[in-house]
């Protein structure tokens, strides 16, 4: 079993990777952490909570970080995620954000369980920079940490450089590529490999449960948001990260120290120095090798989430 | 004919390069500018005249930029270009630098021909974008700019983010992607599929005339320097974008417009934005388009060198 920590803001695609954590059978789900990107954090704690409920988790809610470690003014994509953060489906009024307990719960359940827990974040890095600052040697005690963030030698989506991850909180995703933890990227170059259909969208519907149809419904405007841009279906971007953690053979990894632009219009630019090749003394020195994914099974990929989701 | 202005850093790439700009039949070889690159500009400077000289070549050749538009401490590459950046062939000692010319050249030669020349740019940008600045109508009258350099989703060569002639002057580059004139870029993304072996060079010098046999004999430690690094051969980048003048239908170009960045780790990083594809308002916005050879046959660019320089 796979001791997971999902640190998300739903955040539609999160919805669906977040069913997947719940549903695969090797997956242990030991808590939920939400962080502001999708929407703010007040949206996505909120989100975060709702979804827990329908599908049946119960695994702890905690609330982690509002803004960036560099704090910038948000543009939230109400486009692409509604108005609510969670495709416009109609869910409860914002509730209160209680106090901040994100990074303490990280730290505290690493710490519980060495060697064995893994991280996998979706959102903004901000609550593990975070959590790395306050304790570094979770570290050590970590067993790997999977992001969905970048766009490896690929135009990004927020901005010709970056995903929007990345973007958000560039900082915070260099000190995490820079720790001495083993991380894996899913980035863009992957997940344009993973494109959900309408119809097969539909099929998991079908054969899948209650929370599954949930999952359809506040999908709808997320899927006509990237039909709209020419895609065949929606990318799944948060599941197909959650798909490593299970299955990882489906996915082409690069090793190699990573850097993130942190500013200009280059911000959130990712960029890997592969293992292997030479070069003049650079800012990738002295930092640690790190995995991203350049390539994936799409279909096989997807073949995995309507197992885990569908029950096809 | 092909009006064309070389402006180049000599390097032993270059030597290759301004022979197939002499040799070609369909080249009007106008004037050579020299630039700080591969070697400092007293040392370029000295190489073009020594080259030209030697190949039999008439036309002008001026001193240019030495330093970059913002002056950082230069690390030449001597393990590259040799200890007198031509390969370490004994030539006479450098002799004075003139006064700078370079760029009057260009914008008075460009204006003489207007919608005639073509700039066959391989050294740092900083020539052309003090041509710029001093006579922005330039860009109206020239016919296009072809500049080897870049790097676009693939490491550089300085540095996993930069290839060395963009990291050198990435402002200038800058400048030079965001005038209103056809910049085609030949980047690393090409250059590393026109790969020069040892035999391939000798059956030139044997096949060549003495020009051919001198670029040969200057050309052996560069080949060494690219077999330690595990290469069949040589990279011969400047002469690749040459070839792009008379044979642009051996490129393959993606159009968008290129952002350059000039400061931290990620100095001289080209990234273009592909047109077509939306994003949300970036630095790259109100630019004009450009064509970036993101592949090319190598194997028949080496061909139309050695039909030119080895009159094979």
């Amino acid at each position: 079993m796979h001791k997971v920590i999902f640190d998300t803001d739903p955040g539609v695609d999160d919805a669906l990777a977040l069913l997947y954590l719940a549903r695969h059978p090797d997956i242990d789900l030991l808590g939920v952490t939400a962080v502001f990107g999708n929407a703010p954090l007040e949206m996505t704690f909120r989100n975060a909570r709702v979804l827990t409920r329908a599908f049946g988790v119960t695994a702890p809610v905690h609330a982690g970080a509002a803004e960036a470690l560099v704090p910038v003014p948000e543009d939230f994509p109400w486009h692409i995620h509604g108005n609510n953060g969670l495709g416009n489906l109609p869910v409860d009024d914002v509730a209160d954000i209680p106090n901040s307990t994100a990074v303490r719960f990280l730290i505290d359940t690493i710490r519980a369980h060495p060697g064995e827990v893994r991280v996998l974040a979706v959102g903004r890095m901000t609550n593990l920079a975070l959590a790395l600052t306050e304790a570094p040697e979770i570290a050590g005690l970590v067993k790997d940490v999977v992001l969905m963030g970048g766009a490896f030698g690929t135009h990004g989506n927020i901005s010709p450089a970056a995903e929007a991850n990345i973007f958000g909180d560039p900082l915070a995703a260099d000190i995490v590529f820079g720790a001495d933890w083993t991380v894996t990227a899913i980035p863009l170059n992957v997940t344009r490999r993973t494109v959900m259909t309408r119809e097969a969208l539909a099929e998991l519907c079908r054969t899948g449960d209650e929370a599954m149809r949930m999952v359809g419904a506040l999908s709808q405007d997320y899927i006509s948001f990237y039909e709209g841009n020419g895609e065949a279906g929606m990318l799944v971007h948060d599941c197909t990260a959650g798909v490593f953690l299970t299955d990882p053979d489906l996915f082409d990894l690069q090793t190699g120290s990573v850097r993130v632009c942190d500013h200009g219009p280059f911000r959130g630019q990712t960029l890997q120095k592969p293992d292997g090749v030479g070069f003049a003394p650079s800012g990738w020195d002295g930092r640690p090798t790190q995995r991203v994914a350049l390539d994936g099974n799409g279909a096989a990929i997807l073949d995995r989430i309507a197992r885990a989701c569908g029950r096809a």
